[in-house]
């Protein structure tokens, strides 16, 4: 797969990712080894709190949008850096069976302004349910090379 | 264990949960599920990447700090029920034999202004290795019951 520099991308370029299945094993697995609580955990349990049902971690959804972005034609080269993240939010929750798909969109571009070989990303990511509704949304900061510091090395001689 | 209602909460007051030891092992599974990259699942090509070694997924800091928070002393009634999160910062990589340690302050409270049952708390939360050195920053929007929507349920009749 093409692996794209600083260079290559455009702000306003999408990429997609998906769909991957939210299997209520897979939501329980998680939440016993991270988000143990019993709205992820038991199904019982969540089916009277205010979801009315298992849900998944929110965590979860956020993982599983950052293997649908890893996975999606992005692919940055040297690798999807993060240096952070803002804007992390919910709007719905994520049930057994779900299919997500992620879509991210560049929003901004520069260079690094201490070193010459990379630059910095802002991507936006929305992750959608098998009915289009939203489920998560966040703002990533992340790094990337610039295809120069590759094409013109510096001489050592 | 005491369960804290948003009349328990103070700003100012902190909790703390862990240490959490992150194993090579338990990097690369996390990875190979959820961020399946180089640098998080192979430690040659990770030694030579600007890394010099295998870390950890961001991601991967962030939920370990998910369940150090939900095994903590802050204890919400009904649960971590997280509406959303920002500036979510990773000042530094976690490595294979990290101990992780989340400390948690309140730095908001308010109640619903649509849902007298329940109240938002912003939370401020710092992960750091053995070192003391700060690995993930985050601050988070998390829904807490009142405690008065127990205490004095409606009448009926």
């Amino acid at each position: 797969m093409h692996e794209r520099y600083l260079e290559d991308l455009r702000i306003g370029a999408r990429f997609e990712g998906g769909p991957y299945e939210v299997t209520e094993s897979a939501i329980i697995e998680f939440a016993r080894e991270f988000d143990p609580q019993p709205i992820h955990l038991d199904p019982k349990a969540a089916k009277e709190s205010i979801f009315e049902g298992l849900i998944a971690s929110g965590w979860h959804t956020a993982v599983i949008t950052m293997r649908l972005l890893v996975k999606s034609g992005l692919n940055l080269a040297g690798g999807t850096i993060g240096l952070g993240a803002d804007e992390l939010r919910w709007p719905k929750p994520v049930r057994p069976g779900d299919k997500l798909r992620a879509e991210v969109e560049i929003i901004g571009l520069r260079p690094s302004r201490s070193k010459p070989d990379r630059g910095v990303v802002r991507i936006r990511y929305t992750t959608r349910n098998q009915n289009d509704e939203t489920v998560m949304t966040m703002t990533a900061t992340v790094l990337v090379l610039r295809r120069s510091a590759i094409q013109q090395p510096s001489r050592k001689d």
